[in-house]
């Protein structure tokens, strides 16, 4: 007798970036039935929307929107404002504290808006990439504001309140090293030439090798012991 | 001697509407240099746009943004979508739990979106017109859901987790009854007749007098002894 399973949909936070990009094939990896969702916020580094058109076909989500929602009109934030991205040589220059990059209440308004089109859809589950150990220092990426978020979508939404469907924020990342996590996503197929991290790349994606998201990632790559797949511009290797 | 006291800005979320519209001017009579906080979100009724732009003037607000967030690519609203508003003859019509012109998680979108603006600001706190007793049934409208929401905002900015500032979430109407509102805003000078509060208006701002939204604030104005400023539409009368 074959078992039927009803597919269970859930929406997965997509930058196109390495982080979001494994959270999209752990979510089909638990059986989830993925949709993928990005963000023209006003970055500077909107080219990963192309990285995550791409990364939402490879790895099988049945639907990507590509939201607009212009936080530079509220500005004070170097990956949206004319703030210069900070720049080193190498990953052991990063700073304490949160950096410029930091885009006030990003995190928040991303998971409302996945809140939103999850309530749509019936889902339960939202996926996000945050992870806590190397996370540039920014507040949005700690276990706290992921379980406030999720106790937050169970009062707020007719889902919860009126439906019973108990919401669950998944950030299957948040404890994991980004060595782990690239180790994670090659077991499990991703190919990770197809994702942009950077925070300042050039018109075709070809990353600086020097922000912070460089440099994070490259260490990342050469602790997996992973070939880093990475596209630096002519003369930038982080 | 004169105290010096330095400005304390606060975020006012304004649709335009009378219960907001009565937040700002609390907002201004407690002391608060208030700015205001509109969206543009596929909402058939963005003529309260216009209506939001007076009273941000009026009522004195420093600074007016409409941020553009297309809710409608979700759906599954009768504010957003092609699902007809639902009309009644008598507010005493009005049904039990969530209408369908409830927008999923819209709330909790708008105020991620006031978070990010205070954050940048430097502002503590932010206002919302919600309130739990004539709420039309929508569980964004709730103390628990303000309640949570403040929660969150205190773990997910750099505000608070670094700076120290201490986030507050303010909803001065909430316990208050529509008759109850209306009697306080026209203690604070508010003039009514800017506000649009109509779920369904013609091109010109003028009410249906039949939608949930159009009943409540007719019965209010009624309750609270107050003549009814609202333009209907020819032979529309709530």
């Amino acid at each position: 007798m074959i078992e039927v399973v009803p597919p269970r949909p859930a929406v997965v936070l997509l930058s196109g970036g390495l982080d979001s990009t494994t959270c999209l094939a752990i979510a089909r990896a638990q059986g989830f039935t993925p949709v993928a969702l990005s963000f023209r916020y006003g970055q500077r580094h909107a080219v990963e929307l192309a990285s995550a058109a791409a990364v939402a076909e490879a790895l099988g989500a049945v639907e990507h929107l590509v939201v607009d929602i212009d936080l530079s009109r509220f500005g004070g934030s170097a990956l949206t404002d004319d703030i210069e991205v900070p720049k080193h040589d190498h990953v052991d220059e990063l700073g304490d504290g949160v950096p410029s990059t930091y885009v006030p209440a990003r995190n928040t308004v991303f998971l409302s808006l996945g809140l939103a089109w999850a309530e749509v859809l019936g889902a339960r589950d939202i996926f996000i990439g945050v992870n806590a150990v190397d996370y540039s220092g920014y507040p949005d990426c700690r276990p706290e504001f992921v379980a406030a978020f999720e106790s937050l979508a169970n009062v707020a939404t007719a889902a919860a309140t009126e439906h019973g469907r108990r919401l669950r924020v998944r950030a299957p990342l948040i404890e994991l090293s980004k060595p782990e996590i690239i180790s994670l996503g090659s077991r499990l197929g991703v190919d990770y030439s197809m994702t942009v991290s950077c925070y300042d790349p050039d018109g075709e994606g070809r990353a600086c090798g020097r922000c912070d998201s460089c440099l994070l990632r490259a260490q990342g790559f050469a602790r997996a012991g992973v070939a880093d797949p990475t596209r630096y511009r002519d003369g930038a290797v982080a």
